[in-house]
């Protein structure tokens, strides 16, 4: 094995992007997990080491994604899975709203709480995939044009994913045209914002200089944690690009090839 | 009549918007002219005055447009309009490249001199309204991310428009979402750019500061013909808002109630 670098030093608390680090998602089925990852987390989870799961994945339930990584391996649990549908509620019935929500259908159960019936008053909006028609949009568009002060909650902030087909557009693109739109800025929950990842620290009890993220995305995820002052590490696996090498604005604490490099080098085996 | 306001002096051309100047588009048939356009219309044109058109218009080819204004009573003919059809044609063929089009299906004519069955390598995007489901955004993203350098000509970059049942988003907000998600910055063309609105001055051999632009839409329309040294005056008819009188970044050269009462001023009736 090379040398160690700095940044797998020291490290009391492991927070791991979900889809392109863990697995590829797409296709028929429950998608492919990436060589060496399952065996990476279960390694781990056997270590002294504290390990949360920072995701933005909004295509299901959160309860949906644990079966389902559950089926592919991997060893999960529901309450060590942090993605943005609690933190959007959250925000939510602070403000007292009632969302239209411009999410896939089958994320619309974490949003139970909320009477949809009502005359919606702010957008809630995730990755939809197909659920992103003209039609949709445009009522999410309606309802921010009709507001004083349009509230647009936008679940992560991508801007695209890969799959098995090739690289997919992420939320990112359709919250920037309901901004451009209706004259608003987003409130982004979910990565890149910095109370995601300080609450899933606060979760494990790590500060925040003992933490890494690893992650496949550049911006969202090495670039977010390291503006929360936590070390990012970036993989080549997922939607990961030679450009991001040399062509981004985020300079990752380190590369490694795949998750199982990264737990290799944190636990010094 | 009030006084003659400055703007309306020593004008020999005049250069009208056709959706939400001349008439509401949208609902069942060919839509409805605005009160007085028609015969608006037809006074400026028995004047001395030259007459072009400048719509963004994309949903149709331009002869059905002008065909349709015909059959609601309009004096208009084919070589009048301008669009961005043609001018976008033009960017393509001199950039020797080959289109996806992002565009509507009634629109698909207007680009008939390009081979659509080969591999393309550049996106052209109108307002495609329903045609802006995610599976054609995403063939779009797809083209554009697999060039070293994205070509994305956009046909005009207009936030909404105003149809009977309501306000609709415009073809602006998906371009964002392009260029968001590709990392690329779009090409416009049509209105604001000026290069369109001095094309149809130099049709008619009108210079600037004897032109005036009559539109609905604040940026596009007016802020658009004010940088090209063109006046520009505000409709309070389509999609006017009366935000727009008192809190946007352009301060139009005069506001006027619709069409007829520009008219009346600019010929001194």
């Amino acid at each position: 094995m090379a040398d160690r670098p700095a940044w797998c030093f020291d490290i009391d608390g492991v927070l791991l992007d979900i889809s392109g680090v863990l697995y590829d998602s797409g296709g028929e089925g429950d998608g492919t997990p990436i060589q060496g990852s399952i065996d990476a987390v279960k390694r781990l989870k056997a270590s002294p080491l504290k390990v949360r799961f920072c995701t933005n994945e909004t295509q299901c339930t959160r309860q949906y994604l644990v079966d389902k990584l559950v089926r592919l391996g991997f060893p999960i649990s529901l309450d060590e899975v942090f993605s943005p549908a609690p933190a959007a509620c959250q925000v939510i019935k602070r403000k007292s709203l009632h969302p239209y929500l411009l999410v896939h259908p089958d994320a619309v159960p974490d949003f139970s709480e909320f009477d949809l019936t009502l005359p919606p008053d702010c957008v809630i909006i995730g990755d939809a995939a197909d659920a992103f028609t003209y039609d949709n949009m445009n009522k999410a568009f309606q309802v921010l044009i009709s507001q004083e002060n349009p509230v647009l909650i936008s679940m992560g902030k991508g801007r695209y994913y890969k799959e098995k087909d090739g690289l997919m557009m992420d939320v990112g693109g359709f919250m920037t045209a309901l901004e451009f739109a209706a004259g608003c800025k987003a409130e982004v929950v979910g990565k890149p914002d910095q109370g995601f990842f300080l609450g899933a620290l606060q979760d494990m009890q790590v500060p925040v200089e003992k933490a890494v993220m690893i992650g496949d995305d550049i911006l969202n995820d090495i670039g977010g944690a390291q503006r929360s002052g936590i070390k990012g590490v970036q993989v080549r696996t997922g939607k990961f690009r030679p450009e991001d090498e040399s062509q981004s604005v985020v300079t990752p604490d380190g590369f490694v090839d795949n998750l199982a490099q990264a737990v290799d080098l944190i636990l010094g085996n």
